[in-house]
């Protein structure tokens, strides 16, 4: 594991900013149990209420989780998006839609100028599914397949800390938004304008990737935000 | 202080909630002592230990800080302002940069929008400083001064969580970024481009006022790269 036995004060600090370390680059993945206590005592030298404490300020911060008998769990990479989506539950969502927009802009301007052959490929491949999604008609895999689509450009922009943000707002969004008739209405205006985005980017035109992205949100935006405001109704006739 | 009594389980996450939303909304703000352990066991009617523990998540969510002998104060008003700032610290500059961008554009063309008669003053006033700064050459005074400009920009776009994330990556990038001679260099640059994004605002021309902003990242992005990389070099002729 590579730790490091801390030597100055503040251990607890230094213990929880190590594990934190460990999940953030993966060697704790997402889903795994880790160390039992006695085997962190060990491996870290510090004591058993250190560890202890260490554990539930990762657990507090959203990143560890306890399941009862049976051990601690990675249940998020960062604290970033636990801390993230605790202030968008109490956001407004037409606030957390500005911020997602921003990085969705930002982040296809710099997919165009940085997507390798291999992005050009994943976004490809989302895009068949996506279409594929569209003709079978069913409303939850389709946008399912919406959010992937979008998530591999966002991933062509190759910065991590845009993807974690551009991520946790997009669960936000997903939780509190009731994508009804309206949304699948707005679907022949978001086809034709993934078909233009995935060129725009292969022609690596970021201008145009960033135009494009924009026409999304403006057709997007209202009906985001009037879908919450009618609640989750389904028939309006 | 309006604190409800928890009635169900997770007491610890309860009680973590509600001192957070205290801090939050600013019943608790920044640099205040909270109250003491006895006070808030009496209040909330939980036991010691549980009020011990919740104190203790928020400050490793870096909300609060314990002053020897002296308290617990609150030292940041959320905690995803500390997540994002120990994030950004193990970040690239320029993925920090990206991120910047894309929500300093995004609000920029908000702010367009949105901005009020009071934040025009407000603008126009931290644009008088920034000039008088600029006049006075004490280039400390100045990059406040230019940082004060584009935050109150943001202000104007009315959404706090664009703002927060802002400020947090703007701190981020004050620490690691050294202003040299380029920077100076470039004032006359920013200094026309900042005078003309005030009067798109003003105007309410959205589309203007992030092209004039996406003018600045231009101008800027390679220049605080290259000082990077550079380190503090002061002089090279």
């Amino acid at each position: 594991m590579n730790l490091q036995r801390p030597t100055k004060r503040t251990l607890v600090e230094q213990i929880v900013a190590q594990l934190e370390q460990l999940i953030e680059n993966g060697t704790w993945p997402v889903g795994e149990r880790i160390p039992a206590e006695p085997e962190l005592v060990q491996e870290l030298g510090v004591s058993r209420n250190t560890i202890r404490e260490a554990v539930h300020a990762l657990i507090h911060a959203g990143m560890l989780r306890t399941r009862q008998g049976d051990g601690t769990y990675v249940c998020s990479s960062s604290s970033l998006t636990p801390a993230l989506t605790r202030r968008l539950e109490r956001s407004k969502l037409s606030d957390t839609l500005d911020v997602r927009f921003a990085l969705e802009q930002e982040g296809a301007r710099l997919a165009a100028l940085r997507r390798t052959p291999e992005d050009i490929i994943q976004i490809r491949s989302a895009y068949e599914d996506y279409r594929k999604a569209e003709d079978e008609g069913d409303i939850d895999s389709f946008i399912r397949a919406d959010c992937v689509f979008h998530s591999r450009i966002i991933a062509a922009a190759h910065n991590s800390i845009l993807c974690d943000l551009y991520e946790s707002i997009g669960e936000a969004v997903q939780q509190v938004v009731s994508y009804g008739r309206d949304y699948l209405a707005l679907q022949q205006v978001h086809a034709e304008l993934n078909k233009c985005l995935i060129e725009k980017i292969i022609e690596q035109d970021a201008a145009g990737s960033a135009e494009t992205v924009r026409k999304y949100i403006d057709a997007s935006r209202d009906m985001l935000l009037k879908d919450i405001q009618g609640g989750k109704e389904e028939h309006h006739e």
